[in-house]
């Protein structure tokens, strides 16, 4: 047995999840003090690596004590029995027990990211390092044009032109269930969610939807981009900062 | 002649507004950063005292070049011009010219502020120093018991039992032309807007909406705290996390 546990964090002053000596990495953070926590040496895995900067309003790992049998307190209370150990960007939200067998990256089948643009003409203190900043703003007309393109992201196709380069990835091909783009208060927000997502995907998404926005790519052009198969055609990697995991699902 | 510049800021990593010795200030940042800007000494004068932690999502400063005729920047391109100065957490957004005789701070006729209060289970990294954490959940029931005591600080009244002890104020008649409480999102949202405010006054006033919500006062002894004009009667200072200046009028 172990626990599956739900996370959020805030990924402005982490390098990215997975742990990496002489680096504040959440995972890191998290195998100290659910081992401090347990009183034993306990590993976490994850559901996904992040980037530096990513951050994740759900993300899911496996917390396992060495012997999990010798641990008294309920799943549940675990939430609220860790939080003053935790540092101020992550919080420990949801906890139960499952599987020896249960991998929580493996077990995935699906997950969501969000990806939030703003675009005023100054920068907004408030949004340093949770939004990409875009300049010129986005109109409704053309928040409809990147909704053309990301239509045709939709389905099962092989995304070697949206993987970043030295991936490596043998087979690309995944399957979106859906790519939205809405402007909500002035935010752009882009949602999509996939069976798996290659090195960067989200991102390359993000700057080639925007490169249509702004007129450097026509909605037209996805299905060759996507074709290709070659990075170059698509747009540039968009700023971690601008970037969460929204859903994970088993 | 002076500059009139409206800003935001985070105020996290602020010891407030005002420029105190070997403290982080907005002040202090602005007067250093404006007098390399325009290039010689500028005095910057604030609409307002905020306290450490507090934030401006509207806030007016003048910034007086010591020979304004020496300047040479129209004053509309300074937001873009001074942007590369200024640290993540201060943004300039826009810029006038003003007379001598106008004051930031004396001539204000009225301000909005906002404060804004979440109450999820758990601690929310991304609220983190920008919400103020109630809990327990405030149901919709509860928030218009809050409403109901907001409407009996609307008006004009001697705010005595909502200030700070120890506050050298001698007429502490105030006027609140609105204060609303909506739930929006989930997320508590109080807006007030006075002719003038003495020192905590928002924080108490909703550390006395939150004892209504929790039953720990009732909404109909509002008229006797305000004519009481004791400190005590009134409820706890809200912390300064979640209070934002929000609109400065002239």
């Amino acid at each position: 047995m172990k626990f599956l546990i739900k996370i959020k964090y805030l990924g402005t002053d982490f390098c990215g999840f997975q742990v990496q000596k002489g680096q504040r990495t959440v995972q890191g953070e998290l195998t100290e003090i659910f081992s401090e926590f347990f009183s034993q040496k306990t590993a976490i895995t994850g559901c996904s690596r992040t980037d530096s900067g990513v951050h994740a309003n759900e993300f899911c790992i496996t917390a396992e004590p060495e012997c999990f049998d010798s641990v008294t307190i309920a799943a549940e209370k675990i939430p609220f029995a860790i939080a003053h150990l935790l540092p101020k960007d992550i919080s420990v939200y949801e906890a139960s027990v499952v599987d020896d067998d249960f991998h929580p990256r493996y077990n995935v089948k699906g997950k969501e990211y969000l990806y939030r643009i703003y675009t005023e003409p100054c920068e907004n203190p408030f949004f340093f390092g949770r939004l990409m900043h875009a300049r010129p703003e986005i109109s409704d007309e053309q928040v409809i044009l990147m909704q053309r393109a990301a239509d045709f992201i939709v389905g099962t196709h092989d995304f070697t032109a949206f993987m970043a380069q030295g991936s490596k990835i043998v087979d690309a091909v995944r399957t979106v269930h859906y790519l939205t783009v809405e402007k909500r208060n002035g935010i752009i927000e882009i949602k999509i969610h996939a069976d798996g997502f290659l090195y960067n995907m989200v991102r390359i998404i993000v700057g080639t939807l925007l490169d249509v926005a702004y007129g450097r790519k026509k909605a037209e052009d996805l299905p060759k981009i996507i074709e290709s198969k070659k990075r170059e055609n698509a747009g540039s990697t968009a700023p971690s900062c601008g970037l969460y995991l929204n859903r994970v699902d088993y």
